[in-house]
């Protein structure tokens, strides 16, 4: 399959473009992307990128991120990176994408532990999570031509750890190669509307 | 108590003052609220209904709306509407209203049965309905002064039915005085970071 990655130079993308890349061809994006550049906070971008590579089996975002602020510190302004990025930014790759991916073929968004299991300053990020999960469930039910849909919900990483363990008090974090095999399930599989938890 | 309610000349803000109008004050709010103005799109019109009504118990919002759109058919244009009416809107009921709120008062938020049992044309709404009901869990862990946070579901209702129900095939509508109950366990009752299912 010839297969888009977003984020692929990230903790999590470069463990995914290690599970795929023997058996696919992949497309690494990222805003400084190695194969094509987009920044997923802005449309115009998003539909370049699909203008330059053109037809694909699957699409996978693995970037995308909010605010860790508390619920009295954040505001309207600071809860906007979650909505522009992790949440839009996500949808936006698969309203613009649609018609470039082939027949059966697949979106994998990705949404995280922090909507399950809520953590302080997590507010934003779990936002844009259960949006991207609702949608997914919403949009598999009517997107055409057998193209599937689902997303991968991350716990924290060990790879992330000494970064971001302080937000994530008594947590029991993965591998990031284990979180890597549930984006081969959701684009090899064939299920559609999941929201695959890693946890 | 003194409680706001944004959207109180709805099909289900009717019910919801009819449930709460002989125990409560309640302050009718919406773009022609009967007590006050506002546009939930708006953040400087939230912070100037707030300004204009000062200290509450409680705040509900039984407004906000979605567009209803095939996958192929909803842009990032068409999405918006979801982005800024039923979920930003809601957030920024909260995040500009915490201080309004007295001590161990609560915010009650309107999600829907979409999330969970998908429709064609939902998932703008199912997007928004769990980026709400995601943020309420994430913010009721931290909200400060033991304010309380959730979200009611409602099924379609009754009243809607002739109006709404060639989207709900096979749904079982609830009347919407049935709905507004859950809207007084939110109020009156303990539970936070909840989001009543009315199906
Ligand atoms: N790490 C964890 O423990 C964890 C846990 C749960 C969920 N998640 C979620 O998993 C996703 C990936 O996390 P990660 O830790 O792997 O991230 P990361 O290491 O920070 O990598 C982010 C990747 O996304 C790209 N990127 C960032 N902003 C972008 C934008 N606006 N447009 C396009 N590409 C962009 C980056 O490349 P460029 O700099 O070149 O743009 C990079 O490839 C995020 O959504 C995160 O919230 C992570
Ligand atoms: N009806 C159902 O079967 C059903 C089922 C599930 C979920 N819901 C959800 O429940 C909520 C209420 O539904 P409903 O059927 O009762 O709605 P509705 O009958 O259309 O009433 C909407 C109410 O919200 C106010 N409003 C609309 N836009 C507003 C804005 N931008 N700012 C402030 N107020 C605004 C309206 O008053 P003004 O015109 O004066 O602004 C009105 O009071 C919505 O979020 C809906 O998605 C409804």
């Amino acid at each position: 399959m010839r297969i888009l990655l977003v984020g692929a130079s990230g903790t999590i993308g470069q463990k995914i473009t290690e599970a795929l890349a023997s058996e696919h061809v992949v497309l690494r994006a990222g805003r400084n992307g190695a194969d094509v550049s987009v920044d997923i906070t802005s449309p115009e971008s998003i539909a370049s990128m699909y203008e330059e590579i053109g037809r694909v089996d699957a699409v996978i975002n693995a970037s995308g991120g909010a605010n860790f602020k508390t619920v009295p510190e954040l505001t309207p302004e600071l809860n906007e990176k979650g909505i522009e990025s992790k949440l839009k930014g996500q949808i936006n790759l698969v309203l613009l994408g649609q018609e470039y991916v082939n027949d059966g073929g697949s979106f994998t968004l990705t949404t995280g532990v922090m909507m399950d299991d809520p953590i302080p300053m997590g507010a934003s990020a779990a936002m844009a999570n259960g949006g991207v999960k609702a949608f997914v469930k919403a949009a598999s039910i009517e997107i055409p031509r057998g193209i599937r849909i689902n997303s991968v919900s991350p716990n924290i990483v060990e790879e992330s750890w000494s970064r971001l363990g302080g937000f994530f008090a008594g947590f029991d974090p993965v591998p990031a190669a284990r979180v890597a095999r549930a984006y081969v399930k959701s684009v090899e599989g064939a299920q559609t509307g999941q929201n695959y938890k890693v946890y």
